[in-house]
């Protein structure tokens, strides 16, 4: 894997940049859709690649290792095989997914973490060891390092040993990793993550560190948990200003697109969220006019088109009254709609930033697209 | 509307025609896949015309008067502009849903059927007439008269009486229907609907009822409603010998691949049915080996294209193992796929029975075909 930063804002942060894996380039800034369980919900493929213009998406390892399965997964010839996205996919560790879904009857030791399945109940031990196999086994081009995620609030006792564990963990990670091979004959790298709550001293030695292993590619996780967006901002600088500028860096589960934007001035290159796809199927719709909840009876005979200076199929063919009558009649058709709409959304949010940084005119037009967009309309 | 038959098999009933409507023509016999409540469950407008290649599709006048209502439908100009289907429609005249959704506290009376919503509990009450006022206003291409659909099984004199009444609800229908005007400009048709239960003096009586009427085309509805399926054939050949031949023959709510073949052979020109896209959420696959229960263990590896000799996006690209495990963990992208593999297949069939038609050999291959895809796999 490359990474290239062809382009500095002046006046912010932000940078844009092109990372090269063996599935395809990716022009960053990015926003990675959300492929939990090897399919982005509501969305088939071909509607990611032509609609939506995704050029990664994400598998969530937890739910992949327990349902359809390694076995499956390797007979396929990994995951990109089994659900026919042939672009850059990354997995997370599972670690997120343990604490927040395999709440009953789980162990995190020094070793690694017991959990019992939320399908059936079946008990499983994932360790920095085996999270890195498995990674390897679902295929994906960029690994995630196998971290506790901390909740907010977190006492910063508990916030220290959870970091030293997560570094402890990263070391165990670096190791397996490097004396494996590719699983699939394409190359796959590992990204290591930062922790350590809101507690800037621990930021800072956590980033240290992490920065530290020279790894391709650093993310920064524990964010966008319930902290206010100040300390999540504040987090995210302390943190890139110490990360290798010429690496990619990934900011993990973030955010609202004024989280996004405002993560692009701060040098952030990466960004998943289940946000566009979760509230699309809850009836918000972010739009280039503002934000639309569609259910409201304000929108029951609007037959507008749902955003039509966004383009693409779905937002300009499908009206707004029509949405809202599918999401209020619960049909798939109105999830399908909304979901296509809010990640083309995103992929359009951070194209235009990346456009902008290219143009140096990033900072204003951040201003100034953001008091449009954040609008309740 | 115009119907013109250009072909007719030897050996049996069928034949193959041209409908020609003010939103296109449709070639019989033909599928309609059921939009329930302005949408083919799971379906772009795009799919339904591009991968499925529907010609014609349905809406429930019970569901669309409710929800979105009359005046968003109004407004927005009918419903082929309130969902972007820019082809043939055809609504159902709310009767049967009446009966089987409204059931608590419904009343029927000469005058017509006072019911409850199946949503908010509210009252209403159709009538012959303000129901060819409400599918004039959804602006269908092709309406139903309002009938009663017996259940299965019906005693005799209750089958009697209803069939009687639904004659008498018949007057009144091409009376209004005769006495208003299309409501957006273009050309709507009435067709009228044989019942009788599985009495064969009853369809007689009700078949020459419906014939004497002289509409464009004629329906047989309170099949396929549990009677044994030779029975639905027995009282399909018989109504289907005394309805005029010139003119279109829809049989309603049928059915499964067999029952759509078997009354083609009987003279049977259009058909509905929701088993495609119901069965498809259920995980039951048609294919063109046989039907598939895709939730079934043996398929959990198998990487094999859904059905590639049915081409199609969907079928091709998608493989067993991946859309099972889609329906196993309850993501809409399953619903989706299968929805519109089992619609691309019901197409895929009536289109080769046209052609089969055509070639003068649609008997030998109703045989062969049938052997075929109604294999358990």
């Amino acid at each position: 894997m490359t990474f290239e930063i062809t382009h500095k804002d002046v006046l912010t942060k932000a940078r844009a940049g092109t990372l090269q894996t063996d599935h395809g380039t990716i022009q960053t800034p990015i926003f990675m859709p959300v492929g939990t369980a090897g399919t982005v919900k509501a969305v088939h493929q071909r509607e990611l690649k032509e609609d939506i213009k995704a050029q990664i998406i994400l598998g969530n390892t937890y739910h992949l290792y327990l349902r359809p399965g390694l076995d499956v997964l390797e007979k396929a010839g990994g995951l990109h095989k089994f659900n026919g996205w042939d672009k850059p996919l990354l997995t997370d560790s599972g670690g997120y997914q343990v604490y927040s879904l395999a709440g009953t009857g789980r162990k995190i030791t020094e070793e690694g973490v017991k959990f019992k399945s939320h399908i059936d109940g079946s008990s499983h031990f994932f360790t920095p060891e085996n999270i890195m196999d498995i990674q390897r086994k679902i295929g994906a081009d960029i690994i995630m390092a196998f971290d506790e995620c901390t909740p907010y609030p977190c006492d910063f006792s508990y916030a220290r040993q959870s970091m030293e564990l997560t570094h402890r963990w990263l070391k165990r990670c670096c190791e397996r990793f490097d004396n494996t091979l590719p699983h699939y004959g394409y190359q796959q790298t590992l990204f290591p993550i930062v922790q350590g709550s809101t507690y800037k001293d621990l930021r800072k030695q956590s980033a240290e560190t992490i920065a530290s292993m020279g790894r391709e590619g650093n993310a920064i996780g524990g964010l966008s948990v319930g902290e206010p967006a100040e300390d999540m901002y504040e987090m995210t600088e302390l943190v890139c200003d110490i990360l290798p500028v010429d690496k990619p860096r990934y900011l993990m589960g973030v955010g609202t697109p004024e989280n996004i934007l405002e993560s692009i001035a701060l040098g952030i290159d990466m960004f998943d969220c289940v946000l566009p796809t979760r509230n699309a199927r809850h009836g918000i719709l972010y739009t280039t006019e503002g934000v639309v909840n569609i259910r409201n009876e304000k929108w029951k005979a609007d037959l507008s088109p749902i955003d039509e200076s966004l383009g693409g199929y779905v937002s300009s063919f499908y009206s707004k009254a029509y949405l809202r009558h599918l999401l209020k009649a619960e049909e798939i058709l109105g999830a399908q709609i909304a979901s296509i709409h809010n990640l083309t959304f995103y992929l359009w949010l951070v194209g235009q930033a990346r456009e902008q940084i290219l143009a140096g005119s990033f900072n204003s037009w951040k201003n100034a697209i953001l008091k449009k967009i954040t609008q309740r309309l």
